[in-house]
């Protein structure tokens, strides 16, 4: 009920943020990498993000060429991935240039400075290569961020963080008074490109800064969950009753019978929710 | 001054928990792996666990088989390592059991129960065959325990899992609630073995129940912290004082001109503040 009475009478905030389009958006993005991924929604018309969870790689190269021409990211598990190796992340290159799409390494980062500066630049997997968007849990404090943003910001593409302010798992510890120091955490570093979260508002802790890039997770159609935690909402729920500006969907697209033909249907209804949005009500 | 009053005037579980030895907390530890650990702590006179985070297998094969001898537990992170495969795996199995000790592989894991079970037994690094103990954070809710108990407990191997009470780097938010919470997933599942923390009392959450392992990162002589908001303290410190049971020292031992030497000299630091522990005050 507290959601029907917010939208009969929207905040100053929510006015102002609803009306930008995403290339307005693009124009006051302070990360690179936002910049560059609002500009690629609006041209191409998506805001889809595929996350693929599967394991090996000739099976995720398949479904990601099917799915590709309806994505504006892919999110990616880099390690659980067995057979992952310098051709795979060639394969992948090459179809996130041919379909447009970029690339967000899921790696939910969560150690102290000097660690994850060395998890996100070296080992087998060297996300810093290929993945233009990575994220954090802000957990161990700012070096976190300062750790990642040393690395990011010398690398010579442009590289992003997603910080976790909200997860869709039942029971998580990300309570209000985490969500504002991650808050505070992600207005003091251009480094930041925005949030995984279930609503742009986070819970009433973000000031709905159009400058950021709003994820959501847990978005599927007819279902409700799955035996682990994970709670599921459809994309209408997500861009336009919660603001999210990227749905995030995986298990609903590749694991349906005919993925490119699910992957439109998401597509489709993603970007009428943010159509709907613009739309003055 | 707290921390003096305290000692001055023990609560009744502080007074239980101190008297007890490791071989005696291997018959109260719940987790299989807990045992394990606790019983070789106990016969090898160790409570020195060696982080190690440098990037080349050689290099870790060749400091670990000197500081083997010392340690009870190694601590790793396989995905800074760059040439990673399983010949290095083979040759650090040949060492643990050449140096009878334990492997951490501090992963922090951090996601959904679905993905940690994909990141903790697939891909490259394939973690559960090969690490006795991991770590994860409790941030996504319980389903991040028992989506790796899910598999660490069908493995052929004890397998056990170490939860993220307290961290050491600075501005942390590891607050008291959420300590709380975690006390809480601990005590409902035997597949935690125990805590990463600053204190076994976690910050007064801890009811310091000796079938847990307490292990304590940041522990180094003669430095304050670094650049990226890691903060050191000293063994005595650790175990006397604070009551956690294994010291974590990395860049302490392995950048040192004598690795072997200076790893024995943490381990008879350790040794020596548990025995202080045990002697009646």
């Amino acid at each position: 009920e507290k959601k029907v009475d917010a939208a009969a009478a929207p905040s100053p905030e929510k006015s102002a943020f609803v009306k930008l389009t995403y290339l307005e958006r693009s124009a006051l993005a302070k990360c690179s990498v936002a910049k560059q991924l609002f500009e690629l929604m609006a041209s191409k018309k998506t805001n889809l993000c595929l996350s693929i969870d599967l394991t090996k790689s000739a099976e995720i190269l398949r479904v990601v060429d099917e799915v590709g021409p309806y994505i504006c990211l892919l999110k990616t598990h880099a390690d659980i991935i067995e057979d992952f190796d310098g051709s795979f992340i060639e394969g992948l290159l090459a179809l996130a240039q041919k379909h447009n799409f970029l690339i967000f390494e899921d790696r939910k980062f969560a150690d102290i400075g000097n660690t994850v500066t060395l998890q996100y630049s070296k080992g087998i997997h060297k996300i810093i290569e290929w993945s233009d968007i990575t994220n954090a849990h802000c957990i161990p404090g700012e070096g976190v961020i300062s750790g990642l943003a040393k690395c990011g910001k010398a690398f010579p593409k442009p590289r992003g963080l997603l910080l976790l302010a909200q997860m869709s798992s039942a029971g998580n510890l990300l309570t209000p008074p985490y969500v504002e120091k991650v808050w505070g955490m992600a207005t003091a570093s251009d480094f930041v490109a925005g949030f995984i979260c279930q609503e742009a508002t986070l819970g009433g802790n973000s000031k709905l800064d159009p400058a950021f890039i709003y994820m959501t997770p847990g978005v599927q159609v007819g279902s409700k969950g799955d035996a682990l935690g994970q709670q599921y909402r459809d994309p209408d729920q997500a861009i336009f009753k919660d603001l999210c500006d990227v749905i995030i969907v995986g298990r609903g697209i590749y694991e349906s019978p005919n993925a490119a033909q699910t992957a439109q249907s998401y597509m489709d209804l993603g970007w009428s929710a943010y159509e709907k949005r613009l739309t003055p009500q």
